[in-house]
C-alpha cells in the first residue's frame, strides 16, 4: 500500500487589492502562489491547492473554498484548528485561513459545487469614503434601488450572457443561469448578492457596469433585455472595479456545507 | 469696517492608521496639517483649523466636526457643496470631506457642544481577517455580549474616573459622565458605542481594555466597581489599540444638528 493521503478543504479570505489573483503566475504575487509557499514552510510538502473557482486581480474573498492533499496526519479537530493557526502564522496580514476540514478523498473545490455566491459593493455618496477605498466603487449620484431591482429582475434565469462577457474571453458557450440577484441598501451601501451555478469572465463586474450606467443614462429597465438580445460586449456597459467584488460563498451539499458560512465561529 | 469673514464647518472622515492624529506636531504627518494645507492650496488663505476634540495616533473618525474663517465669500449651499469637491481632490485618499455648512460666527466646534460618541470596534473570531486590519481590535476568545454589558452598565453616569486615564495625563478633575454605552453583536464584530460629555485621555481605550480583560480572568462584573473606587491607573486593564476606535458622532444643538450625520446623503 501506498502512503495514505488527507484531502483537506479551507475556508480562507482575502483582501485581493495587493494580490495578482488567485492563480500561480510568473512575476506576480498571487494568493494560490502564498498558500502553497505556507503549506510547504510548515509541513514540507508540496502539494497544488485547487480553489473552487479564480478570483481576478483585485477582487476580494469573504468565502472561497480550496482543498489540496497531505501525506502530513491531519486526525482530529485540534489538528485543523492548528493547521489554520499554523498557516496564519505564517502568511501575511491580507489572506487569513478561517477555518479547516476533513473532506472525502473524491472531494473537489470546484467540481463538487454547483453554487457560487458573489458579492458586490457600491459606495453612493457624494463625497469620497476613506474607509471604502479598495473595498467597493464609488458612485456619487444618488442611485434607486428599486430601478436597479427592476433592471436586474430581467437577467434572473437561464439565459445568454455574451453581452455580459469579456470580449477576449475563449467561451464558446455563453449560456448562464442566474439564481438571483439581492439588491440591498444599507445607510451608503448598497450591496448586490449575486448566485448562480457558473460566471462567465468578468460577468459579474459586467452586470454592475450596465446597471449603473443605464441608470446614469435613465434607461427603461427593460432596456436590459436589448442587450441581452444583442448578445456583444458592445452592447452593455462599463465593466465595474475589481475592487468593489467579492467572492462572497460557495455552497457545497450536506455535510460539507457548513464550510460555506465564512463567519461562524469556531 | 473690517473684512467680513466668512464661518465654515466641516463634517470630515479619516481613518487614522496612517495619520500621527489630528493635531499639527514637528514632524509628522498630521489631520489637520494637511487639512489646513488643502484650504491654503485652494483659496490661498491660511486659517487655523480648530476640531471637537484632538484624535490620537491611529484613531479614526467618522463623524469629526471642525471649523475655521474664510475670507473667500462662500454663500450659498452650491459653493459648500464646491468647497467639500474642491478640498476632496486636494486630500489624499484617507481623509475626506462629507459636508460644509456656513455657521454664526459664534459657533465653536468644540465648545459648542457636549455631547460626544465614540465607537470601539472588536472582530471577534479564532482567525485573524483580511479585511479588519487597522479598523478594529482582534479578540480570539469568544466574548459573551451579556457579560460585557453587564459590567459597563456600572460605568454609567457621574463618576470619578482616574483609574481609566492614561497615567500621564496632568488631568486634575478627572470626574466625567457617561450617558450611554450599547453595547451589540453582529456576526463577530462587537461594536461598543459610548456617550458622553467629555472623555480623558485614553478613557474610551481603557473602559475596552479593561472589559475585555476582566471578561478572560472570569471576574464578576462588579469587580469594575472596585476598579473605579480604587482611582488609579494600575487597577484597570490594558489600553486598547487605537485602531478601533473612531469618533463617530459630535452633537449640537438644532439647527446644527444635522452636522452629526456622517453617512446623509448631501
Amino acid at each position: 500500500m501506498g502512503i495514505q493521503k488527507n484531502r483537506i478543504a479551507l475556508l480562507i479570505q482575502y483582501d485581493g487589492s495587493q494580490f495578482n489573483g488567485w492563480q500561480v503566475q510568473k512575476g506576480g504575487r498571487t494568493v494560490q502562489g502564498e498558500i502553497e509557499t505556507a503549506i510547504k514552510v510548515l509541513t514540507k510538502e508540496s502539494p497544488r491547492v485547487t480553489a473552487s473557482g479564480r478570483t481576478d486581480t483585485g477582487v476580494h474573498a469573504l468565502g472561497q473554498v480550496i482543498h489540496f492533499d497531505l501525506q502530513k496526519r491531519i486526525e482530529n479537530r485540534n489538528d485543523l484548528v492548528k493547521l489554520c493557526i499554523n498557516l496564519n502564522g505564517i502568511l501575511d496580514t491580507d489572506v487569513s485561513i478561517k477555518n479547516a476540514f476533513i473532506v472525502p478523498s473524491n472531494f473537489h473545490a470546484r467540481f463538487s459545487t454547483s453554487l457560487r455566491e458573489y458579492l458586490y459593493l457600491i459606495y453612493n455618496h457624494p463625497m469620497k469614503s476613506p474607509f471604502i477605498r479598495y473595498r467597493a466603487m464609488w458612485v456619487r449620484e444618488k442611485l434607486d434601488e428599486e430601478y436597479l431591482r427592476k433592471t436586474a429582475e430581467h437577467l434572473k434565469g437561464e439565459l445568454d450572457f455574451a453581452s455580459f462577457c469579456k470580449k477576449s474571453s475563449a467561451e464558446v458557450n455563453t449560456v448562464r443561469r442566474i439564481d438571483g440577484i439581492e439588491i440591498k441598501r444599507k445607510r451608503d451601501i448598497i450591496s448586490f448578492q449575486i448566485r448562480g451555478t457558473a460566471f462567465l469572465h468578468n460577468m459579474v463586474r459586467i452586470i454592475i457596469g450596465t446597471l449603473v450606467e443605464m441608470h446614469k443614462e435613465n434607461k427603461e429597465p427593460e432596456h436590459i433585455i436589448e442587450i441581452l438580445r444583442k448578445k456583444e460586449r458592445n452592447s452593455s456597459g462599463i465593466t465595474a472595479p475589481p475592487y468593489g467584488l467579492y467572492l462572497n460563498r460557495v455552497i457545497y451539499e450536506p455535510p460539507l456545507t457548513e464550510m460555506t458560512s465564512a463567519f461562524s465561529s469556531g
